[in-house]
């Protein structure tokens, strides 16, 4: 035993902790996976002691080091380990008599973020975009991304042994159904939902071949240094935050499982049992969730899922009798013992693995299907979260000015100079803003920090390697936004750096255009975001110009920044927009190779009242506060209507945010805002 | 035999006709129960000789007018004879063993417009609306129908024996699973697609009870006078008009077959039927088209289901070898034969009686699932379509504008006197101006005339009961169209008979407004009718107001005056607007109990030029040519950019139209179209 576990067992018992320094170096490597919020990167301590004295902390905080030291999981190896891996996982594949395996980027929750030790498809190929499938048979793999991610799989892919292909072009059920030729190609039914596996199903069949549901993922088996799934600290969501209890959410939803005629839901999305037992944490990074399953019955118990080593005792104790911890490996069998006994589960097929649905039939069960209760009632926030947003958007747009007005001051200086501003440096010097507020937890997503061509690219993350220097006349687009316990904000603005061009102002202008007309629309009760999604792009429709992505997507209450049900977007949905359902309007236009521009703001669905309307109108608040780039804006192509518009919320971002400021960002804030119609 | 009679057969002979008069005879009923065209109301004829003279086309006449005095079918009873007709429906369904019996409005070819002998819910209910189901059980029947039609089903409908439900409120579901308490419910397969029947089937259950599929159907089998199935001459649509040869369509058609892996095609949709083989007829009113059924093989021959007595001989020589005309009472066994062969069918689950695909699981096939091959390549209309289209709505142009000019005379002069213009006579005198184009051929539906608060029934439909003068003050709402050879015109012009209030022409520049938006719309290639359509409602919902129907719908080339696939609508749709497909822009405004606004133009989706666009880009061209009422437009309400389009349009429809206009029609055009901007 090392001397360091000696002094930690000693500071351990002085505090009163349960844990001695085996348990916690039992912990570490959990705590090692998860991700510490920049805001409070200590949280997890509260898994040992609820408050650590400075030396119990230090102590803590080396024995961490110690564990992330030597914690890798070969998944930072990128495409150099991939013969060797591919060779063990075809060797295991060998072993249970397959002859392929299906590696998606999902993990079990279907979530954007990713564990560690769910980083299946980056271990064994290399490739770290957000999205992605590889399929690996005895001769032959390959890996099918979107348009999006092409050039970066192909840069980050051994290409000799792992074919890319575009999925617009060729989908994996294509080539499977090319290349398996009759044999048995094996899939991990918890990271597929069952639409996923019909799919893989019918590829498997047009190649005379079967799929096979396997026990356990071979991958895992050859995965020597797999990391450990994250333990972070499960915290409550103040009821001052959430504004409704999780008792009454429960009860709410247990009506709603009732009515779609179900005895209990299944939910599988940690967003959804995080707001409906009014709890966070840090398991993955950027969205504050502990990685969950729950069983919800209609009266409003719940069987909560999940490695209970996360609840330090503060969480367990505020914990309502009904809702009960279980170990996550209990979940199947639960849920077959369930079916078995004839209660009717509500599961949601367009999110929840296939496993759960084929072990409600293996009982004699057939689950009823519905979306899960939670996401719709959701993502209407009530008066609470919507006060809490509106100063989450106060706090993050002073954060936001600063760092707006010093780049206003500093990238036009040192452009062209020998220590240009870069897109690194811009990045963090915002995230440095942000963490000057005490209330500010985490960025809610990497920022895109993108000068020139980066611009263009849509889901742009800047590393070392493309850092670029902001240069003069270029755009700057910088998308980012923070977690806060009140809320969370997203928020893209575009600048020029010095004087733009005439074109680039035609095209921003064009842009805030239909940023406007979005933000202007009343629409009646009923009416879809997929119908409002015409509006933000008519002005590029009227020049030709479009933009590849969604002008809106919904955004989580200290929860993730990309939320259902609701979308603005081409893409088909019949989800009404809502009072309360906070969204994105976000416009862009791209030219590649040259450059990008996106307006960004978070606006919240309220009702409008409209002198003699005959029916309940909706409109939209607008929650971000910052101003649009002024030396952008082409005013002979505005309307006298959206000149108005831009004015008076130019005032209002000046009016509120002002009293926040320093003097020399309250002059430039001043300067930028002033009237267009001037 | 009868003096005429042995006349006739002198003049038959004479005439070189292979019918005799007994041939006549037999074929009269169905010519009596088919739609004389109001262009052309004696092309009957030519069922029995090409071209009769004056003498044998007398005698015909006198000879149909002796049946059409006597048949009357029993549809004019109106609910007089409900009591007996449902007493003899259920003796009938007693003797089948039937607790019950489902009596849609729909035919076998799913239509609109449905000819005598398939107007058995009218027979039966006394409704004649063209949309609702009956349900009759042993104790309780039932007729259910939406909002447009609840006023008139409970006057058409005898309320004692019958209740009239409100189809938003109860179901026939939801009332068959309340009411049919464990009984066998009897349906015709006939007359419900697929899912109509499931539907039924869940509803039944819910019931404890059983749905039961008829053979032939109970209500034909108690109807004595039912009329016969209509027959009218199928005629050739010419080259002309149509741009493509009847082979060119079935060589594309057998390609979309082969491509849905199908090995041939049921069509069911006569008007698909009357695309693809260029021919047209008048067996119902308003839709030129033969009603018949067609199984299309993917190499491009047809088995063409219909009585072949509606084909003149040179309409039969004119066919193709491999068109091979076929009894409709073959279809079936014919079917079951072809997928008992192994012959892979393609049937479009949305419009098929789900009897053919009972048919072909029977015999041991599965029907490929897929859209009637023909409904997109129809709604594509070509280059000479779409210039038919064009000429034809010159020439309704000119018609419309000596019936606007009239009423714009009339109207006012005669309100408030001893004989206003009314309903009818308006109505009447339109009819009147287009039969004076020689091409025209017959109405693409009842013209809806309504003055004051009629204006507000959407679907509004004048009769001696309702008539009504037009008055000082009020608004005049007029929709109508025709149907020519080379093309379907529909179009409604609101106009103000004298001065119209402030508010009136408030709330008609709104309508305006949106009609603008939508035809000056550029979109890229993929954008579907459902996006475009808050771009007609935008201005409404800024005053709190909007429209229950759709914004437009697809129009056919000398077809149909409704037909899909597309639609602009709220209506979610996947179907994207492609180039040559003509749509309506109608947007409109209702006040209950004072008038309605309805703005509708005919416009072809077209290739716009976009100097920079990135992408090929579409938009709308302007079909119809008719200018706004001038006295309803706001210009303070309007944007310099809308002035400009409107006077633009106005300019268009002055110098188009004025060469077919007499002097005082003209005058009024010129007036009516001044520029607004003076």
């Amino acid at each position: 035993m090392d001397e360091a576990r000696t002094t930690l067992d000693r500071l351990l018992a002085a505090a009163g902790s349960p844990l001695d320094a085996a348990a916690v170096d039992a912990l570490l490597p959990g705590v090692a996976a998860s991700h510490r919020q920049l805001g409070e990167p200590d949280a997890w301590m509260r898994l040992i002691v609820e408050r650590p004295d400075a030396e119990l902390r230090q102590a803590l905080a080396a024995r961490l080091d110690r564990v992330l030291g030597c914690a890798g999981g070969g998944l930072s190896a990128g495409s150099a380990a991939t013969a060797e891996r591919l060779e063990a996982l075809r060797g295991e594949l060998d072993r249970r008599g397959l002859d392929g395996f299906v590696v998606p980027r999902a993990d079990v929750h279907q979530g954007e973020f990713v564990p560690p030790h769910a980083q299946r498809l980056a271990w064994l190929t290399g490739f770290s975009g957000s999205a992605g499938t590889a399929v690996v048979l005895r001769e032959h793999a390959a890996i099918f991304v979107d348009g999006r991610y092409t050039v970066q799989a192909r840069r980050e892919v051994d290409t000799e042994r792992i074919a890319v292909c575009y999925s617009g072009e060729t989908t994996p059920a294509d080539w499977i159904a090319e290349k398996l030729a009759g044999g048995r190609l094996g899939c991990d039914p918890w990271l597929h939902t069952r639409r996923g596996v019909e799919r893989l199903q019918t590829a498997a069949g047009r190649a005379r071949g079967e799929l096979v549901a396997t026990e356990g993922n071979p991958l895992d088996a050859v995965w020597p240094d797999q990391p450990a799934a994250p333990v972070s600290a499960v915290v409550p969501h103040a009821l001052a935050h959430a504004g409704e209890s999780s008792r009454d959410k429960r009860a709410r939803i247990g009506e709603a499982i009732a009515k779609a005629g179900a005895d209990a839901a299944v939910l599988t999305l940690p967003d959804s049992i995080a707001w409906l037992l009014n709890v966070r944490a840090s398991d993955i990074e950027h969205t504050p969730v502990p990685l969950s399953f729950a069983v919800v019955e209609a009266d409003g118990g719940v069987r909560w899922y999940l490695d209970d080593r996360k609840l330090p005792a503060a969480t367990r104790e505020g914990l309502d009798d009904v809702v009960t911890p279980r170990p996550v490996e209990s979940l199947e069998a639960d849920v077959a013992a369930l079916a078995e006994g004839g209660t009717r589960l509500l599961l949601d097929p367009a999110t929840a693995p296939a496993r759960l649905g084929d072990a409600i039939r293996a009982a004699g069960g057939e689950p009823v299907r519905g979306s899960d209760p939670v996401r719709l009632p959701k993502a209407c926030k009530n008066a609470t979260e919507l006060a809490g947003s509106r100063a989450a958007h106060e706090r993050d747009g002073a954060a936001l000015m600063r760092f707006l007005a010093w780049l206003a001051r500093e990238a036009p200086e040192r452009a062209g100079g020998e220590a240009p501003v870069t897109e690194i440096e811009a990045a963090e010097a915002l995230t440095a803003l942000r963490k000057g507020d005490p209330a500010f937890r985490d960025l809610g997503f990497a920022t895109i920090s993108a000068a020139g061509e980066h611009g263009a690219i849509v889901h742009y993350r800047v590393g070392p390697a493309s850092n670029r220097a902001l240069g003069v006349g270029e755009l700057y687009l910088c998308d980012s936004g923070g977690q806060y316990p009140d809320g969370t904000t997203d928020v893209t603005r575009t600048i020029a750096v010095d004087q733009p061009t005439e074109a680039q102002k035609r095209r921003y202008t064009r842009v805030l255009k239909g940023h406007i007309a979005l933000a202007t629309a009343v629409f009646p009760e009923g009416t879809t975001g997929h119908q409002l999604d015409p509006f933000a792009r008519r002005p590029l429709w009227a020049a030709g110009l479009d933009y590849a992505h969604g002008t809106g997507h919904g955004v989580g209450s200290y929860l993730g920044v990309h939320e259902g049900p609701q979308v603005i977007s081409k893409r088909a949905s019949e989800t009404a927009l809502k009072p309360g359902m906070v969204c994105s309007n976000e416009p862009g236009h791209y030219l590649e190779g040259a450059d990008g521009i996106r307006i960004e703001t978070l606006v919240a669905v309220t009702e409008v009242e409209v002198p003699g309307a005959d029916q309940r109108m909706l409109g939209f608040e607008t929650l971000t506060l910052a101003p649009y780039c002024r030396s952008l804006i082409d005013p002979d192509l505005l309307t006298a209507d959206e000149i108005a518009w831009i004015d008076a919320y130019h005032t209002r971002v000046r009016e509120t945010l002002t009293p926040a400021l320093d003097d020399r960002t309250a002059a430039w804030l001043a300067e930028e805002t002033a009237g267009l119609g001037q």
